[in-house]
């Protein structure tokens, strides 16, 4: 965890960036380091507070908070009218959770300890989730292509989108609501013990970071989103790419580390957990509450992916489904996975 | 059952409208609601028959009847030249059965029983045939999508529509056969006592009863189609709609009834036998029957149906194969199948 | 096998049709039939090599022999330019044996033995690499349909081919190595008693054989590629239909007969490795072998299949993964995929 303090630095300097003006691609840059530690410490803070609270309120806690840098990426964008940037940023999140983190983790977890074997009910309850997220994709853009109505099509497109957002919210909070009476989870946690967590920060202490890391997280992704179109511009980077590639990562670094580390502990429980709940978060609370606010905010975001977008996301739902079906995993699948990633990256990069 | 009996009314009311020359949507609206409880009669006539024959005809007869609103419809669809609307009507009885009455199924007997179980292998030939009725679905319209022989597409797609009826009807009556030969039903059958049948008509008063309602339902049936025009124009309801929503649940209210009573009672398997198989025998014995009827007639239907709707289909297909996969239910399940289906609703509304 | 012998004679037919320059057609249909006895001396062959060398080493030996005559129709089908036809012998390779080969193998071993089981374990593997192969096919025409940068489309496109060519022969060539050290065959590799091999040729007899036969395979292949043109205007037969149907049925005829030789004897594992090998070592070994030689010769052949070949193959693949998810096997099942594959006959025929 040290060598991330040093991304620290890269607060300070994308601020001093800013106010002498320089190059925007540079500033873009570091906003983009300087969120990936503050992001780790989000999870960290998070993780710190839930120890005091105990592992309902903790469940909670984790499920609200492990978002927030994509939170802010995606409100900052939607401002701007980056809408394609956002929808991209979450259709990115979704994917690279379920092919990369889960891809690399599987195959370091395999080549260390060869077949892994999991609770296939743990998953499971967050994949049914994730499957109506799928479809949450699908239909807007189905009904966009298919239509032949174009009097009614945007009208159409809102309703669908309150519509779905309205759902996937309810469906959420009856979710968390269910899991706080019921003492059983269903938005995963993991018993405490298996992260080996112990109280290093006092609650306040906690508190106190947790709120300065999400105040900074939020001017960095404000400065990030101010300077996404030098990006594009200077350093040749499609915003497509950028808003499915670059962005989750930035916000995912925490997910990552985690979901590795414990395949390589041969937990690999916890890394499916990690990155199909991180998914699931992302489907049925980040995106319809983006959605929501747009709306509120008058500039209606509705729900049409970029067709590719979609193929990539039901593809790495797919993949994933069949990994884990049947409560097994070894090598080969994580680097069909990876390489499942990979390939989709390339194909972004040259659209 | 004594509320249906009210609905019996409008049987009358109908046929008085439509002598009056009233209103075509008032008529339109009589004649859908006449419809609900003749397909309840024809389902219990055709279950006390079965008391009578033993289960195997009983089965074949279940199997034969039990759709023979849908038929009508369908039939007299064809005549009026409503293409789109039997076509739609197919589909959405398809989909109707395997997301709105399973998903209400499910989210009903999970809120009473929590977890459900079932035997897997029972709902297993019933996928396996309607996996295949999905193909038939696809393959017609990625054809003409696809297509870039004008010049052959015509003959292509009817010889290809020919092909699927025939290879359909041809498997459901092997299924059929080997079911009457081999005791064990292929095509879904209960034990007669899960139902708790008891013989409430003689043999010729069901038989009777049977033959007046499907008489009546085949009135209904074409008053309903004479009008469909004038409900497209006077109440606002798109064609698509009428046909993919509305149609399907006039002659499913039988289905919808009985599975969701079974479910509360902790039989989830009857209620995913009626749904899948009713839904399967519409893919596998109604619509490959209309289609050969329609080139018998000279206007050939071919299955070319609207891509929006093969996807709705698919996505059931897909969404209740996972559901099952585990030979387990929840109420979760129950509730991201009914929401499914309302957003198709929606988006089928706007279409 | 003795009337395999007989077709032997139609080696010196299409050499003399040739020579004597009869027409085109015939030869065609000539050099199609003698390539049917050419590939099952190779596959004959190679097995007597096995013997000899011992497991291991034959494994390796059949995955790579076994597909000589698609490999050399690709080859010569590159040189004169005949890409479609090339990427459509890909596809059906694929799509016949995991529709046709596997569908009359379950269906006739249905037949004699009703329900059949087979070890899920083993199947699935390989049902993972053609999963990936799927993938393969899929993000390419997806890149190319959902293109809207015309600028980058070839670029784009050449170097996700490229990609995926390396990573599907990397994944290959892993799964070998891995297989050579574990000693455990990850690309199927049945008890050599199951195939009750006896040597009935010594070693140099064995390799003699084998060169020879692929040495005439190489001719004919060609002279039947050279006819192509000549089959498409006299024979009615589309290209499409000629690569993806009629391709793919020569160079299988020996793995086809062996599945359904196993079924019929019981041992349905193997008639599932080698209809699910043979197809996954087409879309893993073969096909980008290709591609990556169509690179080097300078007439770049991209990875994008006509989409209605990526839907039957995908459909081919959703279909045999839902037929083999519980480890058993049923006629009914052989029924759906046979008839599949001949709706996609007739469709393809139409195209």
């Amino acid at each position: 965890m040290k060598y991330l303090a040093i991304l620290l630095l890269f607060i300070p300097l994308s601020f001093i960036g800013d106010y002498l003006d320089m190059d925007d691609s540079l500033i873009f840059v570091t906003a983009c380091i300087a969120i990936v530690p503050l992001a780790v410490l989000i999870s960290d803070a998070t993780e710190q507070i839930a120890i005091y609270t105990g592992s309902k309120i903790g469940g909670l806690l984790n499920a609200t908070m492990g978002n927030i840098p994509e939170f802010f990426i995606g409100l900052f964008g939607l401002q701007a009218g980056l809408h394609q940037l956002v929808l991209a940023s979450m259709a990115g999140s979704i994917m690279g959770n379920i092919m990369f983190v889960l891809g690399v983790s599987i195959f370091c977890g395999g080549l260390v300890h060869s077949t892994q074997t999991f609770d296939k009910t743990i998953a499971r309850s967050n994949f049914s989730l994730l499957c109506f997220a799928a479809i949450s994709l699908i239909v807007p853009l189905a009904f966009k292509l298919t239509n032949d109505n174009p009097a009614k099509l945007d009208q159409g497109l809102a309703v669908i989108s309150l519509s779905i957002a309205l759902i996937l919210l309810v469906i959420y909070v009856m979710g968390l609501v269910f899991s706080l009476i019921m003492q059983k989870n269903l938005f995963l946690e993991h018993d405490s013990d298996d992260y080996e967590k112990r109280a290093k920060w006092s609650l306040p202490h906690a508190i106190g970071l947790l709120a300065i890391a999400s105040f900074l997280v939020a001017i960095e992704s404000e400065l990030l989103i101010s300077k996404v179109e030098a990006a594009v511009r200077d350093l040749q980077l499609p915003e497509l790419f950028i808003g499915i590639i670059i962005v989750p990562i930035l916000g995912n670094v925490a997910e990552h580390t985690s979901a590795i580390l414990m395949a390589m502990r041969n937990k690999i429980d916890i890394s499916v957990e990690i990155a199909v709940g991180s998914s699931m978060q992302i489907a049925m609370f980040v995106a319809p509450l983006l959605i929501l606010i747009s709306f509120a905010m008058g500039h209606p975001l509705t729900y049409v992916y970029e067709p590719f977008e979609v193929i990539a996301v039901i593809t790495g739902i797919l993949l994933s489904l069949y990994v884990f079906q049947d409560g097994k995993t070894y090598w080969l699948e994580g680097a069909l996975l990876t390489f499942t990633y990979v390939v989709f990256c390339v194909a972004f990069f040259y659209k």
